[in-house]
């Protein structure tokens, strides 16, 4: 697929305000077609309009084309995730500033409970958006199915394995968590277990599977331990669940920093000193990884640029009206800091 | 204002099925009047609904009466408060909670730079939504000017003096700031600062105001220093800045937990201990406030319960066209840990 071009800004009704002099509302009255707006006012707007290059937006294409000008990012994570997790606002501004771009109003739709499927799918089905992002679908997820039979155009981010005949941007988990694991390995560390997360998704099976390649012979099933959430809580259970398994444990991948924030309070509670003790690795470099003290070597995700390039697609569709379905891999890299 | 009402829980589509045997598309093509449902499968349908009690949704209920069913949450915050901020995430699943028990749908729009919000403006008067809360509006908000002469019921969350004419559910900030700068000075500190933020909203402004009147007569205000962001690196700079102008201090009240973690770090990386050298208190009681080493001892600010608040009130002025301003103050706590 193509690079995404670098647009130029397209001219705001605050930049045809500041020519004219004039303020937002005087504008906005004028395009508006409302009265009380002197003729010299008018004028200069008028001008400034030409002069900056300013172009309608939405509401006034909407009149021409019945489309909505709108694409939904639809956000299906628990509560403790939604609230904690660095990635999700990350990937949620990195699709509004494209689609902001291009003119499409971004509106983002949370599930929290089968109600809220319930009513995104009707809502969906109200023609109220012209495409759709979907964040951490799951197998046999009913949003994907609903957005495939009302034909919506769709880009998922991450990949389920069981929507591939929807585009999806992610990125390649399994040979991230290799090579994490690797440089791990090449430490010294001869213990090294896993705290893995969310294995009903290709995110969390990946990540395992890569772990696992990495260690080739001396993977130990018995010092991998999972945990239903990337979050801190359940790292810290994680790690206590692996403690009790393996108090010579010397090394632990995380599956995401959050989880390796959890790991890392709880094994600082036990006495062991970090990197010196036990080598501690995470996932995504989210605002976590500098927070933990020391802070984390891990994977650096590129979560605003997934959130932006799943908007990119999502837009061509729209405009082309051609589904390109296949998986976009973005760029990861290990990022070495002092926990490990 | 009344206390909210605990609602019974509304059958669902999914209730539907699980009471018919049947999968949840099935109900779905019964209810949308599409073919190739067998006979014996629609009468269970149709005897399961009049079971459970399931009312029909938002869609179609719009067919109805013209309205859209969706309710906008409108945040308008910098990119770092974004993606750190766990206060955003929490109102924003109170409000999913609330809209959702009435059968709302909740799109959230983010505003991040001036076109978003001329494009947000224009997409409110699209009719894609029947009311609207707002998040951490500033003085002179565009949105909230639109929303006003839209006529679209809106609450705000946070109370800007400017829009005094809109509803808002908020805290008490200020008497919220006194009592836990009181605690701090009941620890037997002399030497106190603060580290303010946002200032140029009423949130800000108020905690600083409730430090200065706990303080009194010993309010020193070469001791405050002000920072722009609610954010963990606003913490760290405006705690350099703190010690760099009185390297005696020995008692903080930061605006914010992600304030006081970043405080927190900075006076580690100094050799103080924390609480014994200097103690630390912050604001909000979010996820930040456990993970900081040593706990924080906080406010903690309801902050699910503000978006479920606000939900309530925009949802009876829908439904009544009544417009009920003032100020909801909803309950804070003083919360003691180990950080002062």
């Amino acid at each position: 697929m193509a690079e995404p071009r670098t647009r130029p800004k397209r001219a705001t009704i605050f930049d045809v305000a500041a020519e004219a002099g004039v303020s937002r509302g005087t504008v906005s009255r004028v395009l508006n077609g409302e009265p009380y707006v002197s003729q010299s006012a008018r004028e200069a707007i008028e001008a400034a309009i030409e002069k900056v290059g300013y172009v309608r937006n939405t509401a006034a294409r909407n009149l021409a084309t019945q489309s909505s000008g709108a694409v939904a990012l639809i956000v299906h994570e628990p509560h403790s995730v939604f609230v904690e997790d660095p990635n999700i606002g990350a990937i949620l501004l990195g699709t509004n500033a494209a689609l902001s771009e291009a003119d499409y109003q971004l509106v983002s739709l949370i599930i929290d409970t089968d109600r809220d499927t319930e009513r995104v799918v009707s809502y969906l089905g109200g023609g109220f958006v012209d495409g759709a992002i979907v964040v951490s679908a799951r197998e046999d997820d009913p949003i994907a199915d609903a957005l495939q039979r009302l034909r919506i155009p769709t880009v998922l981010v991450g990949r389920p394995d069981t929507a591939p005949e929807l585009p999806s941007v992610s990125i390649d988990n399994r040979t991230s968590a290799r090579q994490i694991t690797e440089r791990l390995v090449a430490t010294g560390r001869r213990r090294i277990g896993m705290i893995a997360a969310a294995l009903d998704r290709d995110s969390g099976r990946d990540r395992l599977a890569g772990f696992r390649d990495a260690l080739g012979d001396r993977f130990d099933a018995t010092l991998v331990v999972d945990v239903p959430l990337y979050s801190f809580h359940a790292g810290q259970e994680g790690m206590r669940a692996l403690l009790d398994r393996a108090p010579d444990i010397n090394g632990v991948f995380a599956a995401s920093d959050a989880i390796a924030a959890g790991a890392v309070d709880v094994l600082r509670a036990d006495g062991r000193r970090i990197p010196d003790d036990v080598g501690v690795v995470g996932f995504d470099d989210s605002a976590w990884a500098l927070r933990c003290q020391p802070a984390l070597s891990t994977v650096r995700q590129p979560a605003d640029r997934l959130g932006a390039r799943a908007a990119e697609l999502v837009l061509d569709e729209i405009r082309t009206g051609e589904r390109r379905s296949g998986v976009v891999l973005l760029p990861t890299e290990v990022v070495w800091r002092d926990s490990a």
